[in-house]
């Protein structure tokens, strides 16, 4: 019964195509950091939508915007379907966007089908998935795995993420009133772009996401001494750069000789005083490291650091070591993982079973409901770029198997 | 004769004091990057000493400020004796500043002592000897060297470049008229800090420069691919941070190895998009070399650029090679060389003959002057940091070894 429906490919399209153009770039991509003006007019627009459609909007403490399809029960448990509306700085137009205006687009469908099913429906746009502020200030306050404490020195910065809530009229206290009841929650589901390159490789039209990899993010330093550059001859130099990029180039023969399936990331870097002609005093830079599992982060994140301790002994250089998050690796839901199988088997579509390499909100979801991620191919993988994109009939195949899934969940 | 006189210690460590003031930092350097609010305030300071001497305060279109001892016959040569005002971010308090004071010191001295000399004396604070805008604006455009092509791809960028030149109110156009006819000039002198260890350790008061080296400054930039960072295997990366980083290290080795004596120096870097879940698709870097000999500078640049085009093809990444800026190695004048000797002789100082690591002025003045420069001792040679210092007594030697080589060049 419930596979006959399916939902309205030019409005999906429609909705992708006006978000796609607020932050767009001349490069084809969007810039919406989260918080930023491009972002909140994004959520604006989404929230005009939601309205448009005569669903009920909501708006939490932590500027999660939801629109909602009540079911008749008022003390029924809510599926959550979403994704969010943030984009990595110069990013692309499929990544959180995607999910968001197809979750938008199920409770439209189930709603003009006139389904009543025994679950409030709520679709959500998470804020600060891509971490440019503190990372999941969303989901993580929903669920209440972020703390007061992961606030004080966030991964963008204090003072941005204090404008960012500035901008947004919301307050640091207030955040933390997004949390839910976990009993109030029957679910969670998100479509999602792979962000990698096995689908599309393989030819498979769905992922069905085993679990996401942990991720464990620093903050390195290392220290020596700013100095003239022409009259310092080279052996009595102590040049943090040098620090820096023997660990870039360690942390890389590590992780590719001891770790295989891991990653690491060296995605930032700053030379201190910063000329021409001074020899960098001080070195900083942003560690991130993935493992699918505690035990490998564990040892991943340990041997990493001591490779930077082992270049900063070798050039004379002191380290600090700042610890800026951590993402316990994230199993998804059997039950959920079986109701996207069987929602994409009644579609025909070919599906794959995999690990999620990138962090996403459902990873907080995973700690309070059921939880389950749909993936849908990237061409030649490319993400967080302006030429991130995946086939329209890719998204639309992604959407119908996010609505079937929903109702299987939905109705038990 | 001339060896009686001396300058005067208690008013030369009260302007030196009034001018470290200026533009202080918590850590006791200066920071007054060139035609930054500081280094402007610096300037003023120097105007009002100039006029409160008596002496004529004379400021041309590159913005160089002069005080001017004027000698009966108007179409005398003039002697210059200077440094600069300007400091590199967070610098130190003797840079640049000790000669100025000490040049507008040895003129107050000389007009006290009512001595007539054939020459106009010139004491002239120099505009962008550290080069955060272009590099040597003042003794660029005074000399000719510096050409408007120049000004197009500056060092320090073109929009700080027009913002310094507003602030002071300056034009680009204007900067030119600052050019002097080389019969107008007998000579230049300039006292300064070594900024090297080499004095200092071997317990000698005073330099006396041989010549200056060549330097040569490029922007680099490797630029690969930006993705996601959790999703895209370490084998498939086209991380443009690794180029920069293989690099960084591969410099130092070809240096060291070599290319003794010489240095090359990476002193600022940036990775773009620049955030923790994104591999760098661009990596800038600023690379500067030096050598006392151009045929040496020449090889060095080359086998620079090479090693670079080698990092960027291991990681498969396109370079980019911008040239900054081109300082020929300039020898000083051996009769100013002479005459710095004898001065310091008379006051029973040691000397050594040594080269500049570090540009300076003098370089430009000497294509078209006699020049030359007297060093005095740096402590533990630490420069272009707030921990640069020297002993007041060595600075008061080279104030007075200043005024000494000044009276025997003037007199002839």
């Amino acid at each position: 019964m419930v596979t006959s429906l399916s939902i309205n490919p030019q409005r999906l399209q429609a909705d992708f195509n006006d978000l796609a153009a607020i932050g767009a770039t001349a490069a084809g991509g969007v810039n919406r950091p989260a918080l930023s003006p491009a972002h909140l007019a994004a959520r604006a627009w989404f929230a005009a939508q939601v309205q448009q459609a005569g669903l009920e909007l909501q708006i939490d403490g932590a500027g999660n915007h939801s629109a909602m399809l009540c079911c008749a029960n008022p003390s029924a448990p809510t599926l959550l379907l979403g994704s969010h509306l943030d984009s990595v700085p110069d990013g692309g137009r499929f990544d959180g966007a995607l999910g968001v205006v197809a979750a938008l687009e199920v409770l439209r469908t189930i709603q003009e089908a006139g389904l009543h099913l025994p679950v409030h429906l709520e679709a959500i746009d998470f804020t600060d998935e891509e971490g440019t502020l503190v990372g999941f200030i969303g989901s993580g306050t929903l669920t209440g795995t972020l703390t007061a404490h992961d606030l004080q020195n966030p991964r963008g910065g204090r003072q941005a993420l204090l404008a960012g809530l500035a901008r947004a009229g919301l307050s640091e206290d207030g955040l933390f009133t997004a949390r839910r009841d976990p009993a109030s929650l029957a679910g969670y589901l998100e479509l999602h772009i792979e962000q990698g390159p096995r689908l599309y490789e393989a030819g498979v039209a769905i992922g069905v996401v085993s679990g996401i990899v942990g991720i464990a993010s620093y903050r390195l330093a290392f220290s020596g001494r700013a100095n003239h550059a022409g009259t310092t001859p080279m052996a009595a130099r102590r040049d943090a750069g040098l620090g820096a990029a023997g660990f870039i180039l360690a942390a890389r023969a590590l992780v590719m000789e001891a770790f295989p399936g891991c990653v690491a990331n060296v995605g930032m870097l700053r030379l201190d005083p910063g000329a021409f002609n001074i020899i960098p005093g001080r070195a900083e830079l942003a560690l991130e490291c993935r493992a699918a599992d505690a035990n490998t982060l564990e040892r991943l994140q340990a041997r990493l650091l001591e490779s930077a301790a082992q270049e900063a002994a070798r050039y004379g250089l002191a380290l600090e070591v700042t610890p800026v998050g951590r993402d316990a690796p994230a199993p998804m839901s059997q039950p959920v993982q079986q109701a996207i199988l069987s929602a994409a088997a009644d579609l025909g579509l070919t599906t794959q079973s995999m690990p999620s390499g990138a962090g996403h909100d459902a990873q907080n979801l995973a700690m309070v409901c059921p939880t389950g991620m749909i993936f849908i191919p990237s061409v030649g993988g490319i993400s967080h770029s302006p030429q991130e994109t995946s086939r329209w009939e890719d998204c639309l195949n992604g959407a119908n198997v996010l609505l079937g899934a929903a109702l299987r969940l939905a109705l038990g």
